[in-house]
């Protein structure tokens, strides 16, 4: 998409982005867009991982947005299982929102097979609302204007239906290093192999070859219309 | 939308294309391209309008398209209520659609609340896919490539989400013109006065004011994408 | 509808029973009926009404009720985007059920497209039971007799489908009346004139012309049943 | 219901009148109304039941018919899996609608598990918009008035959520003698007790004791609205 | 099913475990296995059973749980329309599943018309991941197998659709005693002559006699896979 | 699965039983089962393959059913796009239903993302029922057995919730082989790498390794009940 200047991933835990649309985001980096990830809930520790210490698994999260070239990552570090809707935790992405000003957005689809990532499409749902109305003015910053596409993506369940195809043929490799550098998850799944599965499966689909990111198009703001440009 | 220039607009009944999306379509010929508009099913006689023979029928028709600056009107003329999916109305379609090679589509939503609009839906869904495909080859023409956006518009039920709104506060009187050239409908309802109202809801929940028709988006291509142009 | 007493408006918002069936309160107090508003959550303040001190905004509100002829208003003030459900909220709902024992209950339909609308819609359908139940006494009051008729009315996301269709063209005019008393809100959209056109459409899909408000059939109590009267 | 001179009942096959609403059907006949049955589709055959020809079939159906007071009982008899929604067929129900003119009308839910049942639950549907149009005058008559209440009944898979509950207490043993009435049924399955069973589940659920049939309410006419009388 | 050597019940009331799937329970302890049930929310309390103590009223719980022959029986006492879903609540369910480590779990299913019902629908399927993950170890224990069959129960809705039967036509007379040991709930209801019921009409419908419990079928593990056994 | 003697796989179209359910049918013959494929639609043909005659693409189905060891393969050669449910339809299905009388039945699931599909899932959910019935004795043979597994498998539109995972680790090659028999298909879309990919993406989720098909649970019947054995 020409004069994609912001991008913003909202992931509910860390590695969600890469799993949902890290090609999409490395495309986005080479497009010359800044793209910024927002995780909400922090990270949940396993008797596998004990031994990996929170600078350990920063570094893995640091690695892995350096590996898809991300611009900036914030972590609101709300808790796990006890993650609950609140003013507090719609107004700080509000804040961000507004600071962004992304003319893209991601966030997880309507559906997807985990609590949590229900909730996180709600909460960004609602928060895209609030900082493109005239309320809320405590979070500072203007009004924001409405995205030109908002799209859910998909991680632990995937869409029956999707309106929107990226090809990430060309970024296949950076989202599974992307991957592999969270080594801690790796050892309760093979995520890296699962997601280039899920990528060749959606490019047969898609187009026939190839891979890709697949998507659910939540808002699509004007394109260029006639005699004017949105945003 | 600019570098549209062919718009292919789908309609169950003679009308709806003006109730669904009347204003887009004119919008999108005051924007320089050619709108395409095929009537799918035949007209249903009334009572009410037995005094009107098909020549004046057509000339209403002829009106209203006259009114929103369509380009040309194909009539399917399947039977109402007889109507049935088959092989032969499929490839009537896809021929159209190969022809045409629309960047936009417009077709009925998913759940508008007429069994026959559902069936029309679920027609240019699939003709959709066979025109693009490397099949039916007998219908002549090439495979059509992928319309850049696909819009579903809603006439007997109100979509309860919709992703993409049109302003068509500039449009709104051509709407409501060429709805009134269907004398004899307005003879059943207040249509005219009827597509006027939910424009202006449409314009004040999307955007604050003036007029607007929503539309579900069923297929999003890649919009001009870095490094290349899809279509 | 004869032999209606008492009325309660379940309302999210202020201004919700404006827009959801301003119409059929108006109807219904022409009819004899006494209406009760109940409005869950407090008022959000934006930049653009800050000059509106709470005085201001309770005399809009109080301007809304008197338009419609509402008989009392009382106001829970449950914090926005801070409301969650409770013992405590359901036991003020279930006392104010057992006090005016309506006879029609107006609530938001169930699937609006705010997720605090959709809060209200559960919690005012759990407090029905309650209320009518052996159970939690501690809110004083008898057991409530099952209303004749529960309504779920639209404010944000129109229904695809309405079991029920109230003719308010005698009362249109109210309706826009009470809301043009929220001065305030209409600084936001233009709201009295999309309310209007809802209702225009809705008249015209309904009945072929007039105005009309439409609900969801949520409960219906047996109406005159053969050998007797239920409530 | 006070009021009610004329009920139809639209059934899929023989008996699924008696259990969807054959209780209903009863309170009906004591109140003074006439229950006209229409059922669609034709007897299907089975090895068990061989023996029992046309003739005793028939006889079958009158006995149950006279047990509820059925006032008059129409067969389409449409084939059995080759059963499809036409043109033809909807006019047949219309015209039934015109003529009989009912106040309360009964159908299958719009979820039964069974494909016949979906489909006439959808030609129910439309009809009831046909009888009531200025269109399809071929069928004689005058356009119907809209009835006051049009139920969905549930016979293969129970509603998860219902609007209206008939207290049937005092009908349960007729319901049960006219499906005793099917003996060539009762060899396939006990639905004699089957049917007492649900009745028993929707008494407790719906008021703690008795028997009841439970409906989804399809469409509410307004009931004795103030200052005039629909119908 | 052979080879169950442990059985877990969640239930969100006292009592729900019966009308869900009390048959079953008994049919499991004839058969050899252990049942655990866990009650997941405390006790409400009527103005009908204030007479009953909280003595009195844990001897009708155990009385049930005796008729059908239940192992061991668990509170959670989580307060009544305050409940909300928790890190510790989860945690709590995963502890026990860990320790009980059930070949066979019965949940509500995913639609029951009650808010509490489906919270504890989703509490116990997170906690069915969590206590199969390599996670949360402060609960203690190892990892829990997958059960081989998770099915939902129906209680205050019927399931529209059911994937597996279970006949409970030896166990009917059982699973009623169980109920009426519950004599303060049977003040409100005659829930023992309503799940009578509703066994015999889900007889009929699944194997056209006697009595049956149905069920969603959540999961269904490996059952005895060609070259091993999974658990 | 232990003592399965026959599989059923019934398929909208010549090799959608290796996409959707091509590994398992590999580990049932592995298991000592007979496999019988019916495929309902016939060929459709393309510009791409208009070279490959009749006699070759039989050619490619022999050596696809050969790869997985299918036992037998029945055409029913339904005509593409003009394929319509019937009665004949239904009874050519159950006549094979009584005659394989299998344990394990595969179908596609409720919700693929193409209309045939769709309408076979409708054709074999009903003609299982007609097959277990005591009616349609025309077909010859006697009532079937209800199977002990009904599964649902994905082709078009992955499912977004599944019941049942089956590991084919170590039928992965097969499966593949057996797609790649289609050279005719390959020319479309790598359907080969796509599903290689899908597998691998489901063994991810389902056992954080190797390759899965997932199934939705249709049906489930009573396995190795204690006191008996259903079938």
């Amino acid at each position: 998409m020409t004069g994609v200047r912001d991008v913003l991933v909202v992931a509910p835990h860390p590695d969600d982005d890469v799993i949902g649309c890290g090609g999409s985001i490395a495309k986005h980096v080479q497009g010359g867009a800044r793209v910024t990830v927002v995780v909400v809930i922090g990270r949940e520790r396993s008797a596998l991982d004990d031994g990996v210490g929170d600078a350990e698994f920063a570094a893995e999260t640091a690695a892995a947005a350096k590996a898809m070239g991300v611009h900036r990552c914030i972590r609101l570090d709300e808790p796990s299982r006890d993650f609950a809707l609140s003013r507090r935790v719609h107004l700080e992405l509000v804040r961000i929102l507004r600071e962004v000003r992304p003319q893209v957005v991601y966030l997880p689809h309507d559906n997807d097979d985990d609590v949590e990532h229900r909730m996180v499409h709600q909460l960004a749902t609602e928060a895209l609302w609030m900082a493109g109305s005239d309320f809320f003015h405590e979070t500072g910053g203007e009004p924001m204007p409405a995205p030109r596409l908002v799209l859910g993506y998909e991680v632990w369940a995937p869409m029956s239906r999707f309106q929107y195809a990226e090809d990430i043929d060309g970024q296949i490799e950076t989202k599974v290093e992307a991957m592999r550098a969270y080594a801690s998850q790796l050892r309760h799944a093979a995520w890296d192999e699962g997601i280039r599965g899920l990528a060749r499966y959606r490019g047969a689909l898609a187009s026939g070859s190839g891979h890709a990111e697949v998507f659910q198009v939540l808002s699509l703001g004007a394109p260029a219309a006639p005699g004017g440009c949105r945003d």
